[in-house]
């Protein structure tokens, strides 16, 4: 394998969400290359039919934060009760992962830069829209982008979130963000120098249990 | 720069559709480093609501290819008369970029490997599913793993493209490939090498077009 695929794979295969961020500001040309990658990716007829408010004024992070302050807390509540479900540890991990959605759930605007991912679906060919099920085919024009944005934060050491409870206050984040009528929001992303260890060891499914062979279901040997 | 960075930046640069596929088989374990790839991307909830088809036999990529035919036709057909209202370059342009889209057209099935990447919205948070506008929120959870994939492609010098054409013959692919009632299809991936120089140089609008600062429309200044 070359040197180019290692540092590839090994940025992939150690992005985790950071929730706990320092206040510490981002430097220019460090938040500069973030964006580069994201708006490297490829999206349907390259339409690139998606925008980024990068937030740093402090004042508007605040108002962001407050907002989702309370949608976390609805969302946690529930997920600590889903919790009790668990035993052992994966009960314990899963505490220890909603204690650092608290964490960020209290400090949102705290982190130095929040990236508002917007989109346009009137440059959109949404293939599944009209299937009577769930439409995310829009989504394949935009989450690129957020997955090399992400990436390069690995590689520059800067941790990193994808959030989207804060489509539940799309009114309100249009109002504050001065977002045209015709432009919708799809995620937050907060981004700071981790309080600790920041991006690393991730678990995941092995491909086997996620890659089928010709059927759904059966098994790939490769 | 790190080494690292300039290696996941060099990737991401140079990520582009690759059209004209040879139809030499994919190694084994050049493909199962792709699809670790994938497999590496997060999800909401670290769900991973997404498996992949992995279509190798000639029988079952016939079929696909034939379904993608026509549709890519009809599109086509209409791209090139959209077509017509550029000019000078950007009309050449977009002209060789319908040719190559032809060409998949005639000859999708005989792409050595087509991803098939299948979703289950009961196994996603889907929040902006009731805002009275398209949702693409589910796509967060599953084009990250497309990406990842598509960057694996990139350092391992297959050529690959993310179509979402077959999302109009769901019925017929979920019949072809076994897929349970309650799994989706939200896009179609061949691999293959490149008949032609493969992954390159890619036109993207630059940062300062994409980002603003604080309020939409506001100049990012970095």
């Amino acid at each position: 394998m070359s040197q180019e695929s290692l540092a590839l794979y090994q940025a992939m295969s150690t992005l985790r969400a950071v929730r706990r961020l320092r206040p510490d500001p981002i430097p220019d040309d460090v938040l500069k290359r973030i964006l580069q990658a994201a708006a490297w990716a490829p999206s349907g007829g390259n339409v690139q039919p998606w925008r980024i408010v990068v937030a740093r004024d402090p004042a508007i992070r605040q108002q962001i934060g407050d907002l989702y302050r309370p949608q976390w807390q609805v969302y946690g509540h529930n997920a600590r009760k889903a919790m009790e479900q668990l035993e052992g540890e994966a009960r314990a991990k899963r505490g220890r992962m909603l204690d650092a959605c608290d964490h960020l759930g209290e400090h949102m605007g705290r982190a130095p830069v929040l990236l508002i991912f917007c989109f346009n679906p009137k440059h959109m060919a949404i293939t599944d829209a009209d299937l009577g099920r769930a439409s995310v085919v829009g989504g394949g024009s935009v989450y690129p982008a957020l997955q090399n944005a992400m990436l390069a934060c690995v590689s520059e050491g800067v941790g990193c979130t994808l959030t989207t409870l804060l489509c539940y206050e799309e009114t309100a984040m249009k109002d504050i963000l001065g977002i045209p009528e015709d432009w919708y929001t799809c995620a937050v992303m907060p981004l700071g120098y981790p309080v600790g260890g920041g991006h690393g060891p991730i678990s995941r499914r092995p491909v086997e249990k996620l890659c089928f062979e010709n059927q759904f279901g059966q098994t790939l040997e490769l």
